[in-house]
């Protein structure tokens, strides 16, 4: 017998994985989460169907969204993250010394729990005194007041349904009010491939644009992710990826995928991507 | 009804492409050669079930082959092919006024014609007076004696049955012998994430680096190739394209992908790419 696990990207393409076994499945009140024991790409997490994360290539995702922001910062104390519920970028922020505190903001519950039980190599984050979870809304949460942090991370899903408003102008608003001046926001913006998100891509340049000043996107190749091409955004009042330099002592041992040089390199962008971001 | 045409990457994972219809196949002397319409990719070509490109994406692979070495070289004239039997890499290549001869060694005649009546965006750069098609084993023409080449492009298949020998160093040796003191070697190396191939990875940079001193690994996103991660070797005698000014006069206009900085930034590597090539 094969069982394979496959995710429509859209109307026209798919990628799908090998199944050993399913080892989770939860109707939670918000979707349906699903664990999987995969042939080679070590346990995957799916999400209402589409796939989060494999074992063997999250590390990429997590990387870039953690590392590239906090290389900047002047000893980093406080981190938001908004989703991130698998605990894989809490895993590479709680890697600085001088972190304090990082608040994780999880609109489910369930998430969380079931990647502690299976997902361990993310979740173990969570074990860690410094983070904080809060099991609520991310938009609802940065309209209220809070200590200001140096860095906020949306780890967010897609931009549709319940993901679309952390996509949206009046969010980023809120989160730069809740940011200290010199604090970077990123965020995980989607496929340049994709068609069905350009305009929604070129919508998220602008407003970060209009926000803080000055917003760039850089990208990283995720195998199981739609067309394995990725983009985040980095945003700041002040903080330049392309031109200032690296501000943080060193750079943690062990990491797979990033480094300083490449660091600078991810912000370079083909002339196809180039047309999303204005530049 | 819905059409698939899926690609088993390997026993672990697959991508699979819609298809509108089949719009040629044929089984030649060396391979089955098959061209769908899909949905939303454009064409797609395969070959013994393995995708060779898409429409959609194939301006990435054949710009990153062509133009990276090219605006490097000072005034190239003479440029080998070997493999590229769609037309794609030619096309390229004969955007710079400078060059006088393309010579396209495909093994297979079968292919050139396929692509020139169902591929024209591609194979229409087979009407240029200055392409030579030579319908021969790429192997053994290196190994006769021929007037040097500014450039040598290894567009070819995956290294394994007849392709194999395209990634071995006596092929590499023979290259080098028909290249001229500052030419320059691209070929397509995989991708870096499959483990199947990380060992002939290896060989092939080591290889790379014995027969001309030194040896470099670029790569670019390509949606549907295995893993979108894909990566191509860059070895010259005295060409350095990380520390040297570009050489060619002029970028062609209406590139999709290719941009100098990018050209440059393609050059830096992920960690776990960093462990391949030896760097």
């Amino acid at each position: 017998m094969e069982l394979w696990f496959s995710e429509k990207l859209n109307d026209r393409s798919r990628i799908s994985i090998r199944i050993e076994q399913q080892v989770f499945h939860k109707k939670s009140k918000y979707q349906t989460i699903d664990i999987f024991e995969t042939v080679g790409y070590g346990r995957l997490l799916v999400i209402d169907g589409f796939i989060m994360l494999t074992e063997e290539d999250e590390f990429v995702y997590h990387e870039c969204l953690a590392h590239v922001p906090l290389q900047l910062l002047d000893q980093p104390e406080r981190v938001l993250i908004i989703g991130g519920g698998d605990g894989g970028t809490a895993r590479e922020v709680l890697k600085y010394p001088s972190i304090k505190q990082v608040v994780m903001v999880e609109i489910d519950g369930e998430v969380p729990e079931a990647c502690r039980k299976y997902l361990p190599g993310l979740a173990r984050s969570m074990d860690d005194p410094r983070l904080e979870m809060v099991f609520e809304d991310g938009a609802s949460f940065v309209q209220q007041d809070q200590q200001p942090f140096d860095l906020i991370i949306i780890d967010s899903t897609d931009p549709i349904g319940p993901g679309k408003v952390l996509f949206s102008e009046p969010f980023y608003k809120n989160c730069r009010s809740i940011l200290k001046e010199k604090g970077v926001l990123t965020a995980q913006t989607e496929s340049p491939f994709d068609q069905m998100y350009r305009e929604t891509l070129k919508g998220v340049y602008a407003s970060l644009k209009r926000v803080y000043g000055k917003a760039y996107m850089y990208t990283a190749t995720i195998p199981t992710y739609p067309y394995g091409l990725w983009s985040f955004a980095f945003a700041s009042g002040s903080a330049d990826p392309v031109n200032d330099p690296f501000r943080a002592f060193e750079v943690p041992e062990g990491l797979r995928y990033y480094n300083r040089e490449l660091a600078r390199s991810m912000f370079t962008l083909p002339n196809f991507v180039r047309e999303i971001t204005g530049e």
